[in-house]
């Protein structure tokens, strides 16, 4: 920036300026801040080492709109395209059945428009009698006109128990023609709390729910939270990855640790909302994350991406899925001397 | 999740769903935090740069079950198959006797069973003659129905001053087959602490013992704790390592990690139960750690894996480890200008 | 140090000395520590999942200099030697007049003492009519004789708004013939603030400018304060690769990460000058940090080094640069629910 | 550790437990925790970024022993074999005399005895005629029987102006024959202190001195205090790499980290001793380092390792690296406006 007084090795003024730009071009380097965590992996139980139970005594059960659940897991609403999809609900439905565990599609909107089903039909309920069965829209599509009657005729389509409306203006916002006006959706929301004849839960899609939404939700007659919190899928950096444009995958990078991290979420909306049923979700990969996930203050634990593998091979792969992940668990409530849920909750932890 | 609003590059929803599953798919990664540790390496002495000691007249000694140690050590409890045992038994006792330093055998439910002995017989105490040896079994074998007559038959077959139970119902768990019906185990311990000849011991294998539990054990009888904590040897990842069943080895990996780390675990009993006697173990690596575990408040410092590799390879590779471990534990004190053990556990911290 | 008692395996004190020697030298590892980092990253702001806006309406606009910005940035000063220069200056104040943001001009000594104007003369008005440009010079060529007089020639040639005065003592003091006699510049500051037709804006290059010299800067008649903290380009770092002598590398490495990290230098000063317009700056990336940035207090954001690889190729390049910029910043509004800066200045944070 | 109940694999017991003993065996890698550092590296100067100063007028002398410094250095004590040390001792005396700043030689335990003089004679202090010069003995030399009469032919020999008695316990502990009875070593000192016709300086070699021991030496009439702190060269490191025995390489390395950090040291010592002339040393890479270890409360700074590959070359190469030295630190002073060392020491911190 100072110029040209007498220099060494004769070089003039120009070139060392010119010299600060290429050296400065070549060391901008894009440093990548430590990849996000949930923050689960930070609760710690304190290990009982004379747990008084039997293992496989353990009592997982819960209840979720009013069905009986043998172990306080939902499988996380998922899309795919239509022949995947179709595929993968029907092996998600029948393990979520045998199990007795929950089950949220994937967002119904093309089906709803009538132009795919992907499996979101009646033989869901067939494969998954007993169990909670939740259907699912965008909250954009309330923004765009969709009102009452597209939400119960998605929630009809399935035999649905719930409706999920899935929060996700950061992805919306990241992508090529994403939806970003959201005026008024707020309003809608509200409207369908009070006009749909099954309860309405509200989920993000991984960057959390806060604990001052979701209390005004609450307010607003939602039913249920799912957090679905940072430090799992990142939809930001899904978007990079699919952008072909490098400046809009940049734009979409700069948001991948974008959210409020899966354990502060869950937390912060227990306190805000201490009666409220919620999901704990994003980032889950054991059932050790399910058990911390309820000690925070999760009525069910939600897994989406960790149970894709498994659902794009088979039904066998899913079920084989969920009973380690419930083994997982069953084993963190013995290892803390949990006989059921409850005691989980009151489990003492290592600071 | 939202759908279909015009995209730039042709491509319609059917395919952008499609991409999001193969993009989360493949960058699932499990993301292994860091290796837990035994926290012991964040104790750190304050040096004394003019100790007024003689390094050799340090005086390490102590008492231990009635009887002097020459230095604070056990010789902690390794089991390994019938033919290497008897080897390695030969050689630990022969170590300890010369050294002056407790021995606990490994678990000699094989040997009560009358199967095989893998030396676990008088053959021991006639190699160390005047040191404590300490019997050893399973709280889950008082599960399935040893009683004081078992417990009083592993005591004798090697002449021992104390028997050691030890807790381990993680490994339980995470393994095929493994024993995990914990119930009525407690009071079999109290009773067991009531009628035994000799002094109770309780230990567990690695992911320690609570300051409760370790209440609740000395108000049942138990004359000394062994902590055992985490950050050494992980027996989650040890049956992860062994397990053919991927998903069994998933649900392993999921609880390596699992467990109260050892300088924690040391504090937490130390405080809650002042007068009893404890030995602080788990991932001990040299005399240093000994020397942490003592100022931490434990009275001995016992190892297992650190000295395996020594004990799988002849008694002087044996006596030359412990007599490395000797001289490390008598430097701490000797850079602490610690005259003796008593010193030593006054001797102030960095913090 | 002690020498030559008996030793083991019959070498030497010589010997032993000389090893001492060896060893230490081999050993001698520069060790870095970890790179400085502005402290933006560590600024996270609480997802809104529900905005309750449009994306497109957000409203970016603010005053600078008496002119309206459609957005808050400035492109911070760069020189370049003169011919690089030029189309790079053309190219900027191009794409600053298109999108309605601030520019600022590299130094102007060369051009000022006539030599070269590297396109800083009234064509870079024609090409940004209507935004605020800002001429620049540097606080040691004051030390060595400027006055007001140069001072408005500066700002003349470019028709600015405003005039920089740039700080880099440690720019200065770590290359070879710096200027570094910096004794009278505060008071020629002064006198310049009192008599200059513009207002005066005082910048660091890279190193921050503290609270306390901010207020006395205020004081003494600036009118706005650039922080341009350390974490982004570090000069020192950029000397040290241009220094052919290796003790003159040394010496500027070792200063590689001097200076107050961005988010500090902005949050401290405007803590001591509440009222004053403010420039965040220094290593900003994109339009999140940006957004950090303001958070923090700034009015304005600045960026140099992540502009310039665009700069050296097209128009067109640093056009879609900034606006990936502005995007990102309207996206750090639209996913904390924020409409307009003055919302975004509220919006809370995760701690 | 529970045994034999039905496994899938037709497993048995032994054959498990021998798996146990493998796997263990393999994973047993050592952990070695972070490399310890100084603190130095953790203590930041706040930029100011409008000095008014002159560079080249900053005024960095001081007194030490009464003598004049050009600036606040001291050349640490070396020792390295008979040969190669005369070479190294007339090079830092000759530099040292040139530049203004302070010499210790190495450990004069051979020259006393008639052995060698490696340089240490009458030529150091023609070569260095107006600078402090300090004689060097180890505190191990006084427990094997030196008292006033050698110590007084140690100074003589090299006409100094104090004595330096060395504290090295851990480096005696960790060689093979070291000295480790140092019983009595604290009267000796004191009764040295008080006999000796010149000043008494004591110092560490790498692993501190408590603020507890220096306030006990300096009761004592000790002069002077030389923290030699943790993080730099550490000696159990450096006898580990020499250990051919590989258990007396892993217990030296056992402590390579032991010690306390150089920052600490100085301040602890600094807070105990508030007039005490104290040397900061341990670790010290730059003049930055200097100039941190003055802001921290040492009167000097002192360096041994970083000088030791410019001592091995060449007068020329120890005269370029402590120029490098010095014009750090005048950059540090610079850079935080302070004119003088006093000023330094009262330069803000960033915390
Ligand atoms: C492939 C895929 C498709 C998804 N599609 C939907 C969807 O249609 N509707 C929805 O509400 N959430 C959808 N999600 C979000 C998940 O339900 C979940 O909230 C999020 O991925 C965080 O949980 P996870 O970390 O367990 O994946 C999808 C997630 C994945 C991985
Ligand atoms: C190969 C091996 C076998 C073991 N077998 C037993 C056993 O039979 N009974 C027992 O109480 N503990 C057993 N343990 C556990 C140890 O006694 C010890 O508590 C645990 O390994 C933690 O200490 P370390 O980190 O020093 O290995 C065994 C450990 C190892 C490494
Ligand atoms: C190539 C280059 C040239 C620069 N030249 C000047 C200059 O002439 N005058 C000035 O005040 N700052 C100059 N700077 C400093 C920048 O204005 C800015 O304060 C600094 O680089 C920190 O911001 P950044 O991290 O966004 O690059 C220059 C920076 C770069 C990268
Ligand atoms: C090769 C070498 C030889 C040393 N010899 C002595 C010695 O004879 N006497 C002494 O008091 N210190 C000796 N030291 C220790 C240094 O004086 C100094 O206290 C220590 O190395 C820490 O400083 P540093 O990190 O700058 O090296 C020696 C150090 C080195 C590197």
């Amino acid at each position: 920036m100072s110029d040209d007084h007498p220099r060494p090795k004769g070089s003039d003024i120009a070139g060392r300026k010119s010299d600060h730009l290429d050296i400065v071009l070549a060391t901008a380097a894009a440093d990548r801040p430590e990849r996000l965590t949930t923050g689960l992996e930070a609760i710690r139980f304190e290990h009982c080492a004379l747990p008084e139970l039997s293992l496989a005594a353990i009592d997982l059960s819960t209840r979720f709109l009013g069905r009986r659940l043998k172990a306080p897991l939902l499988i996380s609403s998922m899309t795919g395209g239509p022949e995947r999809a179709a595929r993968i609900n029907a092996r998600l439905a029948e393990v979520a059945g045998d199990l007795g565990i929950a089950l949220a599609v994937g967002s119904q909107r093309i089906a709803i428009e009538g132009r795919a089903t992907g499996g979101l039909d009646r033989s869901l309920r067939r494969l998954a009698q007993d169990v909670p069965i939740l259907a699912n829209i965008g909250a954009a599509q309330l923004g765009l006109g969709y009102g009452t009657a597209e939400a119960m005729r998605a929630v009809e389509m399935i035999e649905a128990d719930a409706l999920i409306v899935h929060l996700n203006p950061l992805q919306e916002a990241v992508q090529a023609g994403g939806d970003t006006d959201w005026q008024g959706i707020f309003t809608r929301i509200e409207t369908l709390a009070r006009d749909l004849a099954v309860p309405l839960v509200v989920k993000e899609v991984g960057a959390g729910i806060s604990a001052s939404l979701a209390r005004r939700l609450v307010e607003a007659g939602v039913a249920a939270i799912d957090v679905a919190g940072a430090g799992g899928t990142s939809w930001a950096a899904v978007e990079a990855e699919r952008a072909d444009d490098p400046l809009l995958r940049r734009t979409a990078m700069a948001f991948a640790d974008w959210g409020i991290p899966t354990a502060r979420a869950i937390a912060g909306v227990r306190a805000a909302c201490p009666d409220t049923t919620m999901i704990g979700s994003g980032g889950l990969r054991s059932g050790l994350d399910v058990a911390r996930a309820i000690r925070l203050g999760a009525d069910l634990g939600g897994q989406a991406a960790a149970t894709l593998a498994a659902a794009d091979h088979s039904a066998e792969a899913v079920a084989a899925h969920f009973a380690a992940v419930i083994q997982e668990l069953r084993i963190a409530c013995f290892c803390t001397g949990s006989a059921d849920l409850a005691a989980l909750r009151r489990a003492p932890l290592i600071d």
